[in-house]
């Protein structure tokens, strides 16, 4: 949770768009994370999967008309000449490909008749440096095929493919929308994971605001704050695209299906709800830091004040008998020294009840 | 109500999904909150009671077509397969037997045609450590059955159990919609309580705040508002469900339940009502407790700069005629040192009026 | 305005509900308020009024089937068998009952078709120890009837009664539905008397807050916005329970009488506009009042910085020649004490024209 | 832009409302503001204008059936006479009465069927003691007249008095609802004064702010608030009153009047945006001002830290030199006194340098 | 990002309006921003491209009739004679006209059934100054013609032009909708170069703020925070016209440019989602900021409370060796010196390490 990462967002942020380029123009506007595009296709209906790496992108184009169901995963975008490809080929809107190569969208669904198309954001929690990454994943529902684009490998879907190779998602009755909501459902039961990160967090940050805050409490807080806006940001907008996804109409999504769209927008709203709550929490703590800081520094006046404010007058007395003059009686009395010192502690003595009473000591 | 026991939340949050399992797969998610499964039933028409204990899950199986009200009541939700096994018997779709497992929801309301499925949360509030605990309480309203899932054994219900088993709720007109009526008030009735609890927290902290308010009085006032976030992300979402409930054509609800329902409405936004005027307040303590503490430290600023600003100078001309310069004319007059106390008593006076004046004493 | 008063709320805020008990079960929920309860019942139509003070609930009963327009009044709750009997007898639904008598409700409207049910909270200002006091107010209102439940005798509605007495609301056209219109009217228009109240202590406060704001300042802040917390909670919901009135078509409004509810509405929303600007205003306050404060204690430090400042070198001028080594030139000079002097006013000279180069002075 | 003038609105806020009369009766609630009444009517069609001063109210009656468009102007609320009478001869409800007695009303539009009422609110700013003034302007739309109601003569309208004299409005098309609208647009251009003059008194307290910001700045910065708080008031509810006069459908407001009606509720629009981004800037100064004087105060703690934590110690040096014991061994050396300067120089040397170090100086 | 350039735009924002006018009134108001007004059109078909700089209004006029796409660019609106004679001989509404003049306003879409009215605010960043300067463009849409109107000759729309030249525009099926879309895109798509700025000024204040705040970082958050209030007042209006337009049913739309008007509602919505995240980031920091101060100052306080709590007592021990009573039993001592030194020491060593445990140090 160091500052220098925050720093690392920079030169992604940048060329962000590509002003006064016609609509529909392909450019890839991002980063380049991977350095291999990787094309897998799975292809399955109850009789059995199939299951290929492709070298070019030509070789997805047969699954298009085949009944069974085809996933085709393609990672990196980089290649903007894959998608221009595969977009024609499979028909797809040059501005749907324009939004797939940019991957500053916000989360959407977007009903297009012969294919559906959704865009999601996923959440990325760097263990080794403390940050929060950003991936933008698009999903086209077709008829019978599925194509998803990721800006690199991830993880996420492993899971997905696992329960189709144990044949539990290669059922008859479950075609490419049950597939297209599996995937769905697998970033947004990541969102969960991300949230307890999160979670963990705020109670360390917690524990540490209470027991003994600093200038370090009050850059995580901060860094805190700035990434649940990242993440409000990406999954704010998700819960409207699976309400319409839920409450469209398209034949592409079975009446079977809708059961399942309405669980994983459940989740969402269960996601937002307690991103909702940790937002407030880490406020909570933001105000919390600032009365605790001013309390510490209260107490630390306090006692400046009591020592300052007994001893300042003491001094002056004995600055008082310190003076060289000539004449001055109490010197001269055998008494004078002791007397002195009784005045003094008197003084300190009445000094310290006076503060008892004002409750400051 | 100390800080620590905020951490014994800490392994409950955990584990707070299964990322990556297919939907509908049977999985407890949550703390095992009781050993032991008790599985008890009421079954009562015009004519009688019957009320069992029963040891096994499938003897519950005989119940599902009785004509009589049914009502069965699982505490413990750990042995997966029991919810398993009473899910299929009375045709629960498997994502509402996840969704029960699954103890971090959010209350909803859910018309599955033949049953309705209800999510309700229950807060306990621990008198001895201070604590807020929050269960999850599933509710299967079915033809002529109701089954409830809690997390452990709560005493929250024991007042429906009396009713009837006193007859009051055993009428040949009051069906299972009736019962599960009852239970849903039961806990609205339950909010009340812990808000009163709350509102005699906010008193007591009130009355610390503007009398001594400290480090400890700020904890507290986090520590609350902390709580009331857990509160509002648990009843919130109730007014849309009860309000679902409500205005639904279910034909489960008959007629006559609608006016109860309408009643639970009403008591289900005015306990919303209140929470939000108690977080009000809340967040006014906040504000007050950092003003009065700022407050404080003006005052005792003022002093110290009243006692520093008076002897600072006078410090001063006690070190002057303390010099040991050979040639010092004041030194050697006989009235020297009397004329240095007039002048420091002048100084010393005119100081005071100058406070007195500018309001600072 | 102090503090102590908030705690008298605390008895009554106790005992808020009861948990457990059936729906209907009728008990009275809240503080006794009178000793005896007063039954006072107004009767006219076109020819004349009848206007009686009743022994016991049972002298009611004849009046509801009149034709011409009754007013029940009847002040105090705690005798709970009143309540059901007339209930019974006017065959009001226990839910309702059950909400008369539970003094916590906020503000509503109910169409039960025979008869219209509104609760209205009444506010008091005690003058004598600047309290607030929220009273709950129900209204029944029938085809020829209109029953009114006060927690105690109030004075709010006699202009009400002066009106009928003087024959004001005695016409043909003006029926049951224009009396309850015009007790609502009487409450509404008191809200403007308390807000007036309210603006008074706004001033007050304010002037206090620009001229000389203290401890008890920022307690009278504090005060007001709590009181502001109280009268929104009773104020807000009239608002949806008054447009439910005016645009519900209920038999028992006449077409002629949507004009006056139109216009308490409007009433209703200039109470609410002028109360959410004395919350401003009031929140405003809280930040104005700690902007002075640091800002007087910004120029109770520069007083310190400067005195300090200037003085401290000097003593420590003074101090060096205080020591007493034996071989120390300064010290033999002729000149060394006029020196040093002269030093000392250079010293202080420039530093004070530093502080007013840097605007500190 | 003193303080004092706040409280001149203190009168005139008591006596907002008349609690207990009943609905209809005619009272002025507000400040008398002119001494004399003054009726002005202008009555013109495409021959012709005739403008005159009346007398007596009585006089304005014939105006009610003529064909021509007919203006009557009144200034002066206090005579509650007159508006009774031209009440009753052009037939008005008397709660419009009322409404246009109460000059607290806000903003609203009424649809009566015969003619439709508008309720302003004028804002003036008095430049000689900088405050802000508001007066309530009621207008009554009749099919062929428009009759205004002024607390006190305005210059407001004069404009629009000035293009029917030069005949601008008198066309044939132009009917009454035609000149509504210019009045309506004519107070709607004076918010844009008003809202200049707060910018600019925005701009200058900016400048100060950022310059020399002191206790004048922070009273001003609350005043402003508060004079936003005041417009917001009172323009708010303009915005829902012209649009649903726009929508409406009464057969007075002529369709080719509503490209006009559209034009003024953009202006209102435009209004309401400037003022909420003022009331943003506002509170973002107070912010600001805040951080300002914070940030000052840190620089003054730094410079007394610096002095102080320097001269101390050595003044502690130097006061160990000055004390009497026969036997200290430094004092008797030849080099003693040099060396305990170069000690004190070595020291502040060295703390100057860690200091340095840390950013403090 | 200097203060004065916040005072460039007061002379603009004055003369804003002109109240008093009769509505429809031509004139400009706002700035005259070129000398010299220009006229260019260009005229396209599938057979070719005319592009022509005109000297006279009246040279505009023969286009308005030719079938193919026509786009007449005026830089410069201070010679309000040329928009009057355009838009009589396009037939505009006067009130159109007067808001194209008055640069004041806020983005909207009105559908004049004729023509399609749109109103855009295009922001400019000066990097010299570093200061956003906001320019109105206004756009009439017809059926063969869009004619534009701009404060000053801009580069925004030259990546238009070209596409045109290139002849990318020029195709059969897109008509003079498609070219007020790419207008309109052209200026959503500027909007994110002006984001990705503010997001640069974001990023570097956030390092300077977490590394060395001071007056001049709180003065750019300040001017950061009243630029964002700018953008915003430009930007969030425009979604709702963007989306008037999609979602309008206006035959001057043709069907295939829906799909293009969508694409851009996304970019404003994606835009919108941007700004307010930042906006949310920079009051962050203003929160973060004073936090940072009063940690430091804290800082600085516990560095002078120790200096002064250590030396303030040994001073007092030294004074008090330091006076001259003739009977002080101690300075006779042989080893009263080195006795005094072990107590200061001992006194110094007791309270480092109390600061020590109270984690002062």
């Amino acid at each position: 949770m160091d500052i220098s990462k925050i720093r690392i967002n920079k030169a992604k942020r940048k060329k962000h768009r590509k002003p006064g380029m016609p609509p529909g123009t392909l450019v890839h506007v991002g980063e380049k994370k991977v350095e291999k595009v990787r094309i897998r296709v799975m292809d399955y209906d109850d009789s059995g999967l199939s299951e290929n790496e492709l070298d070019s992108i030509e070789d997805t184009f047969p699954y298009r008309d085949k009944s069974s169901v085809t996933w085709i995963n393609i990672d990196g975008l980089h290649v903007v000449d894959n998608i221009q490809k595969i977009g024609s080929h499979f028909e797809i809107h040059p501005l749907v490909l324009e939004d797939i190569l940019n991957t500053g969208h916000r989360p959407k669904m977007e009903d297009n008749e012969d294919y559906i198309y959704i865009v999601l954001k996923m959440l990325y929690y760097q263990p080794d440096n403390n940050n929060l990454e950003v991936e933008q994943i698009s999903i086209i529902l077709g008829e019978n095929y599925v194509i998803t684009f990721q800006e690199r490998e991830g993880d996420v879907f492993n899971p997905v493919r696992e329960r189709i190779r144990t044949g539990k998602i290669r059922t008859l009755k479950r075609k490419s929308d049950y597939l297209a909501y599996a995937l769905v459902d697998a970033v947004v039961d990541n969102y969960f994971l991300i949230l307890e990160r999160m979670g963990e967090s705020i109670e360390d940050l917690e524990e540490e605001l209470l027991q003994d805050p600093g200038q370090r409490t009050l850059k995580q807080i901060y860094s805190l704050k700035n990434k649940m806006l990242l993440i409000r940001k990406s999954i704010w907008p998700l819960r409207e695209a699976i309400s319409a996804l839920e409450r469209g109409d398209s034949p592409l999504i079975r009446e079977s299906t809708h059961i399942y769209l309405n669980d994983v927008y459940d989740h969402t709203i269960q996601v937002i709800d307690t991103m909702e709550t940790y937002r407030d929490m880490v406020s909570g703590m933001l105000d919390t830091y600032l009365s605790i800081v001013s309390n510490r520094m209260n107490e630390i006046m306090k006692v400046l004040t009591i020592i300052a404010t007994i001893f300042i007058p003491l001094t002056f007395i004995a600055g008082i008998y310190g003076m060289n003059f000539q004449y001055m009686p109490e010197l001269k009395s055998h008494y004078g020294y002791f007397a002195v010192w009784t005045v003094m502690i008197a003084i300190a003595v009445v000094m310290v009840l006076f503060f008892k009473r004002k409750k400051w000591l």
